[in-house]
Parts: structure tokens; sequence; C-alpha cells
């Protein structure tokens, strides 16, 4: 489910900030929790052999050591290679987001200008509709973990009432080789019949049976551009480079940041919470990174399982709900007419 | 209300600089000033037990310290979150800008294809506009505080007059779900009074039909997409990074910043003034950081209560004020045509 | 007047480079020399008091204080600030510079859509393109305090022939609250001419009219966009925060930038040559980044008076001129139809 | 062959970190394995000559030397110039995939417009098609290398059955210049057999056959902007300075990171563990940055033959199947319709 | 010329960067080959001075001075300038390149829409082609030196063929003011032609010519386009800060250069190599910085003579050729059709 907080930003005040801060459910808190306890337990472990159970002499050892690692922590180009990867996914998760496909303005056109409360009239706008909605679930079913667990199969269509047994039929009757996608049909259905509809007089124009077919195309160009992201993600590389960059940064980062030298002298006298400094600093600095991190990766996917990731299976519902409002229960629907308030 | 300052920078020169600083409405001061303000007391405090009740031995402890944690400031990598956040963020913000609603093309196609000066005529095209308006309410009071606030039930849109009590009726019929909005409904409605308006010759062609319902469906467009940009908002890991990153670093620096050490010793005769020299320039850090981190937080969302938040009640009463006044006060009113001033 | 020299920098070469360095309108050198010599005049004031005119004891003091600040300067985060800012400056002065106003299109197809040679045809098309200037006039004074400067009042745009003495008081006639502005009268005036040209045959279908009421409505929306950025601009507070950042920065450097220490020792021994080293690269450092700022300034008006704004007032004049010339004096004219040279 | 990993990025988590990282093809380690593994090879035999053959003075040089040019390694602005570089490259990247050209709006069109089920109807949507798909082959085989390994002449065309016999002596009959292609014959062939069918009345209505029209000319539009692409790419400087400073930094790094020093001293007492330190540092440097590189090269010609390259073969071998099936096999293809499971 | 290299870059690897560097049109060693030469030189000159005619003392307070240099030299903030301005003219060099200007979609369409195989008919198509492609002349002239001086004045554009004499006069004869660009003339002119086609019923119905007059509106917008960009470029501020900071930069490391120390002390014992070192360095950096700069700097006038800036004298031939073709030579071919290899 999408996580919204609209309303905690509504006023830009050090208020906002505390509740925004305070969130759970798809918050910086709860994707990089387990992985600072995990650094915090392996820094810790670190830390007390070096400190309690070293010898002078192996700690002068460890010392130099820590200190040529810390003193080559910035060959790793952390920052600038997050902040330019993740403009380039969040630009990605704005398309993707932009085609994820609303049936309102199809339904809209077509209640309009398929005319008709007779049955067939009805029913060829309602199945107009359904086909689109179909559509739209054999693309998520192909892009979306969601949608897959929910139709693992045709069968599971035909069983939510989106598909008929004839359809799937239909549908599987198709013999387009295997390796490439059969969504087009329902596409095709659905200009059938508002081709029929023209032919019997139900639409009343060609430039009317055209606007509805230019919104169905519009509605299906949004679905296989989620379809074409899918068949070519952001080269591999990319992300891989980036992640295993943080990754591999905080690993070094165990030794590196165990001494603790102020211009290259261990603090004189010596106090236990000294060594507290750098730990504290690393930790913030592994928040940072890695939830700025979690942001490249939970954008990477947006249809999977993640909490902010979009809700395929609402939108499903809703599109099929709507669209059939829009088409039948509210079609020709118009409130009794009069003056309105603000009449001369 | 919008912040505008266009005339101030009319010219580049240094006076502009001055002029631009010296506003206050949506202005870096107001914005910062309680959290500067904050800030200092909290470093005098903290500097005043440093400076004179500690022993010469603390003094020693907390100078290590504190050089050891400004040594580590730079771990938290501020100025490029910030500069990625919020060029992330205004490219948002333009998005939903562009798509705010403005009620002018609609009109103006419709009082030129929606033809007669009749009570019917004059009626069809205020309810048409009227139903945009309508739609636009219902979107916003979802999405804006300010108009939440403003018209906290359907009742008080009815009581303003933008609503009938008999659409407010037909609005609550409509036995679509709950959690499905039905924003759709007033747009339905002006699509029946076109293709009324269409069938009673109103509206002279098919073509010109098309041509309004075009404009609706693009107004309807934009205000879709401001329900989608509240739908889904950029992820909340990012801004909680952001602005944690920010706040932990400046919380930090209370303690990093006491001590004043030049190449490691304090300097020699020391002087009171010395101390400040960090202070003053950690409260301009302050000052430029979170001045920076506010644009983010107010441009986050754009139909909030800042200051310089889109004015959405406004907007409101603008479109539909103009709206009527182009379909009818304005229509067909042409000034008598005559030969121009350039007539060979 | 824009400044342009595209010719200068046909081929890239030092001598594009030195060509592009010696132009002064709209120039670096032009809009910092005055800033510039002021920093150098502070500069050498506070030098000369420096070097001359205090004790051994109290440079020392200087110089302390002077190191400390040195040291601290990179708080500041001028580089990234600017970097971020201008590019969302410059995205924001592209979308104004497109929306500028072209008459061209609007005038070509009026001028093949709406035929005949006769006064009345002839009056239709120059008066529509007429109301689409002044339009253009009407939008610019509220935004352009080049336009406001030459049009101060209706009265002088009536003087200018654009508008009428029928058409202003129609303009003033419309009963709208002052708060909303008018420009959409024109455009009404300009459709209800082309709706009697329909009427009266003088456009010869309803795709034809259609195709110039979609001419004008683009026409119009550039202009809509305009007023919108003018009444959201960016958020004060983000140039406020750049420009101050930029400008506190470089009052500092007056103080941090006076002391000359090579690894914390004055150089030995000391020559007059020595300072001069901090002063020349404080200079440059001020001239790029206070360049880069003003390259910030003149951007963020585009219609303002600096000498790279766009020049409004010759726009408005050539859309007339040109707008008159496409729909009356080579309307219809066509060259003598032959065979050109390259037939077989 | 694209290379896909969306499934193993459904959720974010550590799991999908390694996940990710466990890729072979399309992968950081596959591509930059050869080179990390000569860089090591370098690396160590200098260290060998370095640590075991040099007499104590020699090797004092060396460190020197060696100390030197660590100082002024970042002399070389590698991680900007990746970063922007790469943004650029990523931006072209999108645009080249968002115009590779697929089949499916022009043949739902034509399915639904081009009526008749007689021989002459089929063969004439059939060819449509065909001719859609061979413009495809024609533009691909000048632009990428697997297609043009795949059809190196005409007449493979003509054998893989996309061009028949009389088709390819009209093509070659055009007597148009060499350099000049000829990609829009099969288009112009496309719309002749389309003019005819508008004639014959296959067509319904012009504005049907407009409409064809338009999907066409938006297939040819992406495939002429492919063309435009390989015409002008980057200007060659471009990644010629950002390959070459990235291959120079690292071959500079072979000698710069042979000594270790920590504060300007060895560590003492010397342990044989040091040198391993920059040398780890150093490959890692070398992984990310020569990876991220990579995403450039890879990214620069996505028509190649790199991992993740698009599937251009592919692409034509669908396009044709699926826009035969779409026009022939399933053209006029409606299930029963019958009330739907939502029925009231 | 455009410099093509996408064959190059197919394959990702060592070979292809070793391709990539051993170009020399158009290529970084071309465009800085002179530069880095004269760098050289001065730098040698410097050095040999002061290396070999300095006596010790003078040679210490030049060791002083060029530190001191040396350390100051980071003021100067060429990455990020460089970085955002070169995004900044790669977007606006794409804008360009984009509106060029393609006959085809122009072409291909008239030929579909405008019919007749009689001398008239086929004048009126080669004509209007003819108009078009000299509008593109007429602009071209003046924002392009390739086209102006192949074209000096009308007289040499009608010698070529591309204007008739009678069109010349005509052009002349316009009265409009010297100062507005008559460009529209020839658009004018097509439109004539096409009213006078469709008035003849060489144009078939009101939406074919309409299709075509926006095909031609859409080549008239990419032109308007080039001279706007022309007319209004990125303010000169700006490229003239940044070059001016790339220049000064590297004018100031001929002396901040010259000495080589490290940790503050000369190296001991000295040895003829070392002052190599910052020379080699100095002069990648160079290379790096004034090449990433000749990117920009050839960017920034895409119309003019660099190496690999476009040929617009070759796209106006290849239009004319190509449109004469298209609407004429291959005007209604259409081979043999009959059943494709893949009917069932």
């Amino acid at each position: 489910m999408t996580v919204s907080y609209s309303i905690d930003v509504s006023k830009s005040s050090l208020i906002t900030f505390i509740n925004l801060q305070l969130r759970w459910r798809g918050s910086i808190w709860k994707s990089v929790l387990l992985e600072v306890l995990m650094f915090c337990l392996a820094f810790f472990s670190l830390s007390i052999v070096y400190n309690h159970h070293l010898s002078d002499e192996t700690k002068k050892f460890w010392d130099d050591l820590s200190a040529l690692f810390d003193s080559k922590m910035d060959y790793i180009p952390l920052t600038f290679m997050l902040g330019f990867f993740v403009t380039i996914i969040v630009n990605r998760w704005n398309e993707i987001f932009n085609n994820v496909g609303w049936i309102d303005p199809c339904a809209l056109v077509m209640s309009s200008y398929l005319r008709g409360s007779d049955d067939k009239s009805r029913i060829a706008r309602r199945n107009a509709i359904r086909y689109l909605v179909l559509t739209q679930v054999l693309v998520f079913r192909n892009i979306s973990m969601q949608v897959r667990k929910r139709f693992p199969s045709l069968e599971t269509i035909v069983a939510s009432g989106i598909m008929t047994e004839e359809e799937r039929i239909s549908y599987e009757e198709c013999s387009l080789k295997q390796i490439y996608p059969k969504y087009f049909l329902p596409i095709q259905w659905t200009f059938s019949i508002l081709y029929e509809a023209r032919s019997g007089g139900k639409i009343g124009a060609d430039l009317q049976l055209n606007e509805i077919m230019k919104c169905v195309l519009d509605f299906r160009k949004g679905l296989a551009q989620l379809c074409n992201f899918d068949w070519v993600p952001i080269p591999l590389v990319y992300p891989q480079v980036v992640f295993l960059a943080v990754r591999s940064y905080f690993f070094l980062a165990l030794i590196a940041r165990q001494s603790i030298l102020i211009d290259g002298a261990p603090p004189n006298p010596n106090h236990p919470i000294f060594p507290l400094v750098p730990f504290i600093m690393t930790v913030l600095q592994f928040i940072f990174y890695v939830g700025w991190m979690k942001v490249a990766e939970s954008l990477m996917n947006p249809l999977g399982e993640d909490d902010d990731d979009f809700e395929c299976n609402f939108l499903i519902d809703r599109n099929l709900q709507l669209g059939l409002a829009i088409v039948d229960e509210t079609y020709n629907a118009l409130p009794y007419q009069q003056k309105d308030a603000f009449w001369d």
C-alpha cells in the first residue's frame, strides 16, 4: 500500500519534522533498522576484541591498519553515485507512475458517445470496460508480484468475474507463439464491440467512434509502456555498482572507524567515551547512506511489494467498479437543471 | 497566499539583493527565525557551561571530544542530499502547479460552440461551468487543508451555491463504495448537458461537441493528476532521511563547534572574541542549510498552508466568476467592427 | 534587448574565447564590475589598516582571527547551492521563453481558412490578429516592466492603435471583479469574429473554424502560462538563501583572506608581493561566484530590464506587423506556378 | 538480449542485494572482470619489484615519487565527469528506447478500420503491416550490428519473407542518389495501399484513413528518430575525455598507490599486511569507477551487442508475428457477448 | 560534418576504448592539441628559468609564491561550473537537433492526399515541397555560417534552382520592414497552393487539406524554434564566467605548479624526475578540463563550423531530393500486391 503523508507536511515547521520522523510504515526506521542493528553488533564485537583482548603491540598494529583504511575511505565515491543514481531512478519511477492506467477518461467518453439504455447497449459498454480492466490484469500479472499472487492463472481471473469462460477459451485459442504476449486481444475485442456499435447506430458518428478508440489506445499505451519498462530495466551494472559501493564502504568502516586519533595521536588522558564518537558518527552515516540507498531500492520496482509500492490490486478493483459505475449506473444521469444561485 | 516578488528582481543589482532580503512574508527569515533562536540559545548555554564552569581538566576532555566530533562532521552528506532532493521536489512541484486547473479554455470553447441566448442555453452553459468548478472543489477538499476548512461538508458547498440541493442528493445517491471517489459524477453531468445540447441543436456539429469534451477532459485530467500525486507521494524514506540528516548535523554541531583550535592548538593569547568565530560561522551554516531544507519542506505540499503555497480558495472563486462571465455575461459580445488604425 | 553572440561561437577556438570575453553588453564585466570594485576597495582599506597601522601584538590577534575564519569558510556550501539553483532557474527560463507568444501560426491558418478579399473579410482577419496582439499587450503590461512603461494605461494602448476607443469602453464595461484579470475578453471577441465568419460562409467548414480556434487557444495558453509563472514564482526562500550565502561568504572573506600563512607560518623572508596572492585569488573567486549568481539573477525575471532579458516591446510590434502582413498584405499571394529547375 | 532483474528487486532487503550481486549476464562482474585482473597483475608486478628488488635508496626515491603522484591524483575530476556524463547518456538511451518501434497501435487501428474478410482485404492489411516491419528492418540494418549480421543484403530480407522479389526490384529501381536512404519507400507503399482501400470503400471514412496514416507516421517518426540519433551522436569529445580520464587515473594509480605512509611516515613496525590496504582500496575504487564507466559505455550504443542492449531481432520478429495476428488471425474475433458477473 | 562513431562503441570493451581514442576528426586531440602545446611551452619556459637561472634566494621566494598560489587554486570552482553548464548546453543542443527540420512527413502526406499525375498536380506537389526547402534555406542562412557561405544572396538561391526569379521578385516586393524576417512567405505560398488544390478537387476532403497543413506547420515550427534559439541564446554571462574560470585556472597553474613539495619540504635527495610529476598531472588536468570545456564550446552553436556540427547544407540537399522523389518520382508507386510468404 502506498504511504501517504501529505497531511503531515501541510505546514513546514518543527512539528512537521517530528511527525514525519515518527511514522513507521514505509519509514526509514522500518527499512534500515535490521541492518543498523547488524552493523552495530558487528562494530561492537570488533570493538570489544580491540579494546580488551589485544596486547599493546597488536593494538598498535590495528591502530595503524585502521588509520590507513580510514585515510583511503574516500576512494569510494558514495555521495555522487547515490545522488545521480537516485535522480535517474526517480525519473523512471515517475514515468511508471504516469502510465499505471486509469479507466476514467475511457469510461466517461464511452458513456457519452455509446448511447442506449437497452440491454444490448449496456452489455456493450460494460464489456468494453471489462476488457480494458482485463488487459490491465493480464499485464500486471507479468510485472507485479502482488497481482501475480492474486491471479496465479487465467482460471482465477475467470473466477473473479473479470473474464468469462468463453473469453478465456478464445484467449487461449489464439495461436500466437508463447513468447509473444497476447495482451492485445481484449483491446481487439473492445474495438470489435465499438465497431459493431457504430454499425448498429449506437455510436452516432465516425468522429465519436474514433474518439473512444483514441482513449482506449491511450490506456493501452500506458500499459505497453509498463511492459517495456519491465523488459528493459536500467542496465544491471548501474544498481550493482551503486549498491556494492555502499555496502563495501560500511563493511570496511567496521575496521577503519575503530581507532580514535586526534591529529594522529590518541586523546590524552583517554576516556571510555571517546571511542563512542566515531561509532555514533558512523552509525548516523550508515543510516543516511543506507536510507538513501533504500529510496533507490524501493523505487526501482514500484510495482513490487515494498510498503510504498503502488497498490496494483486496489487499482484493478477501482478501475472495474468505477468504470462500470460510469458507463452503466450513472449513465445519462443528470440532476434537475435550474438557474444557479449566481444568476443575475 | 503565494508570495510574488518578480517586481523586485526586474533588474539584477545590489538593490535587488537588498530588496529581496528585506521581505518578510514567505521569507527565509520568517521560516528559520524560531529555529535559529533556539539553536543560538542551546549553543550559548553549552558555551557558558563550557567556558565558565568547567575545571581545566574537564575542559581538556571536552576540547578533545569536541575536536573529535568536529573531525567527523563531514560523514553526514548534507549538501548533495539537499541538492538532489530539492531538485526532485521542485520538479514535482512544477507538475502539480501545471495541473492545478484553469477554467478559461473550457469556458471560451463552450461559449463559442454552445449557442443561444435563451434561458435554457444559458442554464446549460452556466451549469456546465459550475460542475467543473464543483469537481475542483471536491478534489481540493481531499488534498488541500485550506479548502477542507472552507468546505468541511457537502452542505457547506451547497450553501456556497456551487452545488444545488438536488445535485447533492444525486451525488450521495450514487452507490459506489465509499473508498472510491465520486469526482467523476459532475463531469458526467457536464457531458450529459453537452450531449443534450447537441441533440437539441444548440451545438452545431459533432466536431464542436467533441472539442468541448476534450477541453473538459483536459481539465479533469489535471485534477486527476493532483489526486494521483496525493495518493503516491515521494516515498517517505527520502524526506525522512534528508530532514533527519540536516537536524542531526546541527544537533551534533552544538558539541562539535564549541572549541577553537588553530592547527590543533588554541590561539595564544586567547581572546574572548575567538569563540565567536565558529559560532558565527555555524549560525550562518544553520541559516543556509535549514533555509535550503525549508525550500523542500514548503514545496513538498504546495497545496498546504505555508506562506507561498497555492491559494486554492482563490483559484476556486476565480474559476467560478471568470467561467460564468465568459459563458454568460460576455457571451457573443463583440465591439463594433471597423477598419483599424493601420489600414493601408 | 537580448544579447546575441552565436556568430562569435561559430568555431570553437582560442579566438572564440577572446571574442566572447571582449563583449560588454550583457557581459559578466558589466554586471560584476561595480561590485568587484567595491570589494577591492573594502579589501584594500582593511589591508592597509592591517599591514601598516597595527602593532605586532594586534597583528597577531588579527592573524589568528583571520586564520580561524578562513578555516571555517567552507561551512558555506556555495558551489552546490548555486549549481542546483541555476539549473532550476534555467529550466523555468526556458519554459517562459517557449510561451512568450508568436502570432505566426494563427495568422497563417487564418489567412488560409478565412477567405475573401472584400473589406468585411479583411476587417475580420485584421481585427482577429489585432485582438491577439492586444491580449499580449494586456498580459505583458502586468508582468513586464518594459511594456508597463510603454503602455501605462489603456488610453496609451488606444493611442497606439492596438485598441479602438469602442473596444476600450467594452473592455472596461465588463463587470468582473477588479482582482480577476479580463485578458480573456479580446480572445472572446476573436472567437465571435470567427463564429460570424463561419455563419457568413467566409470559413468553409467546421473543421477549419475549429483549427483556427485551436491556434488561438494555443497562443492564449502560452500567455496564460506566463501569468501563472508570475503568480507563482520559485518560492522566495530559495533565491534568498542562495544570494545571501554568496554575499555573506564574500563579506567574511574580507577578514578571512587578509593573512598569508604557508603551513601555518608566514613566508620567510616576507615580501610585499605575498599578500597579493590571496587577494588575486579571492577577486577571481568573487568574479566567478558573483558572475554565476548574476546568471541566476538575470534569468529569474526574463521579462525584466536586464541587458539580456526578452524584448517584449519588439515582440509586440513584430507580432502586429507580421500578423497584419500575413493575413492582409500577402493574402492569397502566389507567384506564377511553373515547372521547377529539377523537372526531369 | 536485455537483462531483466525486476523480480529480484521486488522487495528491498539484504537478500535483494545479494541476489542482485550474484547475477552474471550483463553484470558488473562480467564487464570489469578482465580489466580488474589486468590491473591487479600490473599492480602486483610493480609491487614485487618495489618491495623486493630495490635498494633502500632507490626505494626512498620511489616512495617520494609515489607520494608526489598520490598527492596530485585529485587533479583528475573523475566523479563529476562520470556523474554528469552518465546522466546525459541515460537520457539519450531513454529516448532511443522510446522510439524503438512497436507495431501494435498501427495493427489495432488498421484491423478496426480496414474492413473485409476477402483475400484482397486481407492482403491489403497483411502487406501494410509487412511494409512497416520492412521499414524497421531497413533502418535497423544501418544502426544495429545484430540486425546487419542477420540481414547482410536485401536478398536475405527477401529470403526471410519480409520482402518479396518484386518489392526488392521496385526498391532498387528508385533512382534516388545512394547517399540518401530510401526508408520512405515502404511507407509510401503502405499509404498507397491505404488510399486504394479508401477508394475501394474498404475504409469507411476519410477520418478513418487519416487515423491509420497518423499511426503509421508515428511509427515512422520513431524510426526516423533512431536514424537521427545515429547520424548525430553525443559529440565525440565528451566520451573521449571521460573515458580517458578514468583510464589514465588508474594507470597513474599503479605508481601512486605503491607506498604506504601514515601522516607522511611508514607505519612502525612494518607488517606485510599494510601494503594490502591501499591495494584493496584501489581495486575497490577501480571496480566502482570502471563499473560506472561501463554503464556509460554500454548505454552509449543501446542497439549494439552488449548483454543488455535491445534485442532488435526479437523486436522485428515480434512485430511481424503480432502484427499479422492482429490484422488477420484475430480480425473481427469477438467472444460471445453476454451479461457480466457484476450485472445487478 | 557530423562525426559518427556508433560502430566503434557497438561492444563495450578495452578495444572500444582504444578505437574511440584513436579517432582524429572531431576528437579531443584535434581540439585541444594546439592549446596543450602552448601550455607545455609556457610551462617549460618558466620551468627552465626557475630551475636554472635563479639564485637560491630568489628560488626560495618563487617556491613560497608558487606554494601560496597552489594552496588557493581550489577557490576556483571548475568542476561544478563545467558540469552544470555542460548539462544545460546539452539540453539546448538536443532541442536544436530535434527542430532541425525533416521534410519526410510533409512529403509523404502530400503525396497521399494531393492526387493527380497531370502536370498541374505534379507542379503543385513539387512546388509545395520546394517552398518548404526554400524556407529552410532562408532560415539557415541567418543562423548557420555554412549555409550563409553557400547562399550569400537571394540570387545564389535562384541560381541553385530552389527559388525561381519570379519568386525572388515576389519575395522582395513584400513591403514588411527590414527588421522583421519574411520567412513566412514561402509557407504562405504553400498554403495557397494547397487551398487551390482543394478548390480544384485535387485534395479530396477538408480533413486531408487540414492534415497537410498541420504537417507544414510542424515543419515551420521547428524552423521558428531555431530562429528563437538564435535570437535568445543562453545569457552571455554564463559561458563567459565558465570559460574564463577554466582559462584563468590554467594560467595561474603555470606559476602554482612549478615547485614540488612533499608535506611542505622538497624531496631529499632531489632528482630531475620529480618536477615532471606536477607537470604531467597538470597537463592531464588541462586536457580533461579544456576537453570538457570544448564539449560546451562546440555544442553551444551546433549549426556552426566545428567538426561535429550539424551538416546544414547536406540536410537542405537531402530534403529537396528526397521530397521531390516522394511527391513525384515514387508517387502512387506500389509493387504488385500478392499473398505474403506467411499466408497460412
